[in-house]
């Protein structure tokens, strides 16, 4: 027998590498003759990249870059398969990386995504992975675009600064000085939010606050991205405000679609990356799981899409999950059995401290069943 | 498919009944196909008597009596197949029938379920089966055998009362008076302890303080019951004051043995007298299920008997618990495979509140699964 372990993290308790080694040592710990494949899974957010590192023969590359407030720091990104490269917007200007009471939009950049870029270039890569989500920026990824080489300039034609504050005062772009190999690369943007870049439901309105952005902030950002936004489009002759995502991550979903990349779901792309149904061809079952389920768990997320996969060839699924909300029926459409791991009534900290040790009983119990009937 | 339901109280939460009809309705949500054998259990406590009644083709047979405190009351007990009368202590003189601060053995007596055996004669049953736990009494089974026709007198040879503090001058017993159909007919009781009639593990200081014992009264009842035993003990030419579970219910359990009854594992009572052997012999499945379990489960309860009496027809047992405690894989020996109802991190009030959900849910995701398997 073979299964395919392929769950998501358990957000603030479990990543998703261990979840899939947790289920692992469950399963042989009841019959060791049962194959297990690891495929930790990701939507794109955090835990990305760490995924894709486990699930190929991928590597770390460290780098020397500017953090999500323009200090000196050192990041890292994958180098996996075919020449490709796998970035991490968390990681590289990531929320978790400012410091609460400096969380501000006027100085946050994603510079350090572009350095990312540029390194991932340097060593070869043909092939470029973006995980969008988890960003503490609102910049419109206009410290990314400088670090590619686009100049932008003030009405003096004074070049200014990489910080969301320099969004306020631009007033042209110029694209001729971008480095020329972006022509030469395909890059893949993960992205699970549908967001245009202004608006209502735009980059600032919707995820500013989060971000440290105050009332008086969300007007100007938001006037300030969409002129912003026209001098790209201007600059690189393309419609893209509208894009669904162009508002992921403060608007450097928008940025990317300026270089030429595409917005794809978060969880596919890391099912391609990781080869994801060729494991499933040859399993006879597949887990997945996640922190939280809901009728979302379809909608883009890694268990749903793991799931979809799976019905393809016809192997079931089974989702366990740390809490299992809302109409779970509706899971039923893809998920042969959903499962909560919480053995009994628990606070959400002893579900957090004990996530590990909830996810191996639950499995070995899944597992047990299954070999009886 | 044939599944037997065979499920425990999910105690506080959902009675055994409605536990196995949330089962059924839960599986026949999903495939009405599949058929279902509804056999609430019970261990021989609270819920024994209405769990038979589902269970067969019994009747309820309401009776006048005297309550826990001696007041004119109004009980029932059943009437199952074959001559067999089911007679509950809690339902007759339990303790949620006695107001929290009246709970005192001083004023309780089980003289009640005396009327209870006296009824069931008079209609004929050659059979009872008696539930005891539950109890709110410390009396000995003074109170019942007086209601049998046991005389007890004090040292003046004046008859004492009904009561626990009764038992503090008793002198005397004289058996004489007994009712001959006692002779005719067999008493099974279900008791699932061990206590003996006294001592630190006897019937007054293990379960004395839950019937409002006073620490001084621990002593004062210790003594009156050993001098008590004795006495009916030579009344009956028996010793039985340490036969396990003689401290079963305030010391009933050993004025249960003075008549000729036979302490018996609730769970396989029960079991016996609902079928429900052959109802698994017939079926494919069997699922059980509690509100808490650990361990202790595996002896004596309701859901450890169910799945050792399928093993023996190499029937797989699934358990769906309220909460799993301790460890859960000494629970395989039994059990195909172990599984919370419980959704997610949910407080105690939660659990309770929605048991019935909980179970209808996780049934459907067990029954959704084995389906596709």
């Amino acid at each position: 027998m073979q299964i395919v372990l392929a769950p998501d993290s358990f957000k603030g308790s479990i990543t998703s590498i261990r979840a899939s080694e947790t289920m692992a040592e469950a399963i042989t710990s009841i019959d060791p003759s049962i194959q297990t494949i690891i495929k930790p899974m990701a939507d794109g957010g955090e835990g990305t990249l760490e995924a894709l590192l486990k699930a190929t023969t991928g590597v770390s590359v460290p780098f020397f870059c500017r953090g999500p407030l323009g200090e000196a720091s050192e990041s890292f990104f994958a180098e996996i398969d075919n020449q490709t490269a796998v970035i991490e917007c968390a990681t590289i200007a990531g929320l978790p990386l400012v410091p609460l009471g400096q969380r501000n939009p006027d100085v946050t950049t994603t510079y350090g995504i572009g350095e990312a870029i540029l390194r991932a270039m340097d060593r070869g890569n043909k092939h470029l992975i973006i995980g969008l989500g988890g960003s503490s920026t609102n910049d419109g990824g206009l410290g990314m675009l400088q670090a590619l080489g686009m100049k932008a300039f003030n009405a003096d034609a004074e070049k200014v600064g990489i910080f969301g504050k320099d969004l306020l005062e631009i007033e042209a772009v110029d694209f001729g000085g971008m480095d020329p190999r972006l022509m030469e690369v395909t890059i893949q943007v993960a992205c699970d939010v549908d967001n245009p870049l202004t608006g209502s439901n735009g980059a600032t309105y919707v995820y500013g606050p989060q971000k440290g952005a105050t009332n008086d902030q969300l007007q100007v950002y938001d006037q300030a991205l969409s002129r912003y936004g026209q001098l790209i489009e201007k600059a690189c002759n393309h419609s893209l405000a509208n894009v669904k995502g162009a508002g992921a991550a403060g608007g450097l979903g928008f940025a990317l679609l300026a270089i030429g990349a595409k917005l794809q779901s978060g969880a596919k792309l890391v099912a391609d990356a990781i080869k994801l149904e060729e494991a499933i061809k040859v399993a006879d079952l597949v887990i997945t799981g996640e922190g939280q389920s809901d009728e979302q768990t379809l909608y883009g997320k890694a268990p749903g899409y793991v799931a979809e996969l799976a019905a393809v060839h016809h192997k079931p699924t089974i989702l366990l999950s740390g809490s299992l909300d809302g109409n779970v029926d509706k899971l039923n459409d893809v998920f042969a059995g959903c499962f909560s791991i919480v053995p009994g009534s628990r606070t959400l900290q002893q579900c957090m401290d004990n996530g590990e040790l909830y996810l191996y009983n639950a499995t070995k119990q899944l597992i047990h069943l299954i070999r009886k009937l």
